[in-house]
């Protein structure tokens, strides 16, 4: 296989988190093709390819591109007969902004003590160092203050929840990468957080679950935190 | 003429201020199109072309269209060698729902009092009357209250912000439909409101400019709140 994905992953090598690595993920999903994981901890990263790259990388025989949008674009040009996962690269671009500006703020609220506890120890004191002196405040603390609180995520998924209310998909009657984008998040947040703050009923909670059966329950494959 | 828009306006017939009315005008000058324009105050709405709309809407020679989104769908289809105005009504769904939860809401805090100010007497009563039961306190009250933050617009315009220093419009190298939706929310704030905080520079003061110099300056033609 010269088809790899390297993804970032917690001390247990399947907890595969990272919501950009999903998006990458789904995006090889939906064209249908084969690929090999490797899973790498925040340490490895700068082993990946020659170094210098952050995760989600995917090699593709010669190619190697780094950043999920990237990969969604190559992947369009490099298989034209897949099913297209981007279809306005412009609107896409105001999508992921968004989902970077909303969704993950609030996931990021709500997961960030969840997701230390996941890290190899290699990996966890610099994760807290630099957390805590962007929050001035413990992540213990942060989690306290902060992890309950499903409101911030609830008025993030506003705009998905009354666009889904319209068409099954952001994509419409089928899903592309607009999707995938918000489902990284969800999915970030699914794989991370002991706090149940996902929607459990209403437009997103079906779209999440729909994503989450395809491609053969890949997504539900990796387990949900505890 | 049979193209023919009608739209909102105050007290005075020139101050179009409608963001939905916006949106439709822009889309018809994008396409090229000659339209006259009826200005309508809140309490003549329920006459239009027979009543039980909602403006904006377009009366094209034997088709009547009522709301922005469908008045652009429908041009594509009629016009469709002009330029496109939504090449993925999917996404286009997202974008209108995302400027109006999060632009809408942040303008319509803004610019309530200086709203119901512009309107004619006969609208006054029922505007004033449906928005304090719906704050649950008096105008003044709600305008002192938030008037003069902009935190949330600017929170809000985030998305929008980090796509345009990317390109030059959401629509890409050129606008569409999807820039028409958020100058819409923007040029509402800028015809009603006295509170000084459409931002001044960077790159969604760049963006909104061009947009009001666009169409001979058709956006700049409509006067700035005093």
């Amino acid at each position: 296989m010269t088809r790899i994905l390297y993804e970032l992953c917690g001390a247990d090598e399947t907890a595969l988190f990272s919501p950009h690595c999903w998006k990458a993920r789904m995006a090889l999903l939906h064209k249908g093709l084969d690929f090999e994981t490797k899973a790498i901890g925040f340490a490895t990263v700068a082993q990946i390819e020659g170094g210098g790259r952050r995760v989600p990388v995917l090699r593709d025989a010669d190619h190697v591109v780094e950043d999920s949008f990237a990969i969604a674009k190559y992947l369009d040009e490099a298989y034209p007969n897949a099913p297209t996962l981007v279809p306005d690269a412009a609107l896409m671009e105001f999508i992921i902004n968004w989902s970077q500006v909303s969704l993950h703020v609030a996931v990021a609220k709500i997961a960030v003590l969840d997701i230390w506890k996941m890290l190899a120890p290699t990996d966890q004191e610099h994760f807290r160092t630099t957390r805590e002196k962007m929050f001035g405040m413990t992540l213990e603390e942060f989690n306290a203050k902060n992890a309950k609180d499903g409101k911030l995520l609830s008025e993030a998924l506003t705009p998905l929840v009354l666009t889904l209310k319209k068409q099954p998909y952001l994509g419409g009657e089928s899903p592309n990468f607009a999707d995938y984008v918000p489902f990284g998040a969800l999915q970030w947040l699914r794989t991370t957080s002991s706090h149940d703050v996902l929607p459990k009923e209403g437009p997103v909670a079906e779209w999440f679950n729909r994503l989450l059966d395809m491609y053969d329950g890949n997504g539900r494959a990796v387990a949900a935190a505890a």
